[in-house]
């Protein structure tokens, strides 16, 4: 694509660059900065630049932090006893948005993918296993993906913390609510029915 | 969505301006710009800001330029006696990837849409009349969308040239090369009917 100038050029390069965007939607959303209010495009440009400098990771559970530990981490109401491992700070922002789990997280940062030459080391694990060492977690709940590299992990994972004592549980698995049984797919059903609830379970007391 | 840090979520609101971006994409970009190198992600944000101050559009045609004249208006190989209307700077790119015109363009910056409460006064219709009538022109060439705003706008160009005496033509409408003709539109196989070429034009000499 042959540009009238080198500034756009560059700036359509650097949207091109981020995840789901080609050179046409780059365009598309130079030409939109272009429209807009000069002071809002520069605070746009500002905020860039400080989110990388400022933005840090928690050092306990590797999740996004202004500080040096997160939000979540330093909060006293939460349940320390319990750790949820996901493999990104999305899966933190998606279990939060349920408010369904009120202990603390520990942030993966990827999954175990020999394809993709990420091992066990490349991965926040050894603090998982510190954690789970130190007598004050009495379960680690693994929330990862059912994919090959999600059940790799979890396996890993369930290897390291077995000897220490401490339960591992997986989130359930099963048809979606409101999800139609003729359309789930033969294993999720399949697991449904081998991971049956009795139904005095799900009544409200 | 609640995210865990206000500096993310000032990000996020800036990308979710963007055309055709949501939450969850934005999100996604801010999270895929942590994991980028810094002095990358700075330059991105350098980049934005300079966007917007430094760029500018031309005094001639109206299409983005480094300068106060664009490439093509100061080319002196280009022809001057041919102006092509478009819409916007994408069509401008789009027009000059085709290698097919040599003349200068002229960007309107919009079309006429009393909907949206566009009228000719907004666009860079005047200076595009002022153009016509300089006797340097010898066609106005209108490379507009069939839709009802394009066609609007054209009949409205058309209607203030034509006792200018400069010919104003339109970019050739038929079946799409490569195109099967039971898929085209009645209208548009209707009109490659109509306006049918000597297969004598078509050959190569």
């Amino acid at each position: 694509m042959n540009l009238p100038s080198k500034l756009l050029e560059d700036t359509v390069q650097a949207f091109a660059q981020l995840p789901g965007i080609g050179q046409k939607s780059a365009l598309r959303m130079v030409l939109h900065l272009l429209k807009m209010q000069p002071d809002n495009v520069e605070r746009m440009g500002e905020t860039i630049i400080r989110l990388r400098k400022e933005l840090r990771y928690c050092k306990n559970c590797h999740n996004i932090a202004s500080e040096d530990i997160c939000s979540i981490c330093s909060d006293s109401r939460r349940d320390r006893s319990i750790v949820c491992v996901v493999e990104d700070v999305r899966d933190v922002i998606a279990i939060e948005n349920t408010g369904q789990f009120k202990g603390l997280y520990h942030v993966l940062g990827g999954l175990i993918s020999p394809m993709d030459g990420i091992g066990p080391s490349q991965l926040n694990i050894d603090s998982l296993v510190e954690k789970a060492a130190s007598q004050s977690v009495n379960e680690i709940m693994v929330a990862l993906s059912t994919t090959m590299e999600g059940d790799t992990t979890l396996f890993y994972l369930f290897k390291k913390i077995k000897p220490l004592n401490v339960p591992v549980s997986t989130l359930a698995r099963g048809v979606a609510i409101g999800g139609e049984l003729e359309y789930a797919d033969e294993v999720t059903l399949g697991r449904s029915i081998v991971n049956r609830v009795p139904y005095d379970n799900q009544l409200v007391k």
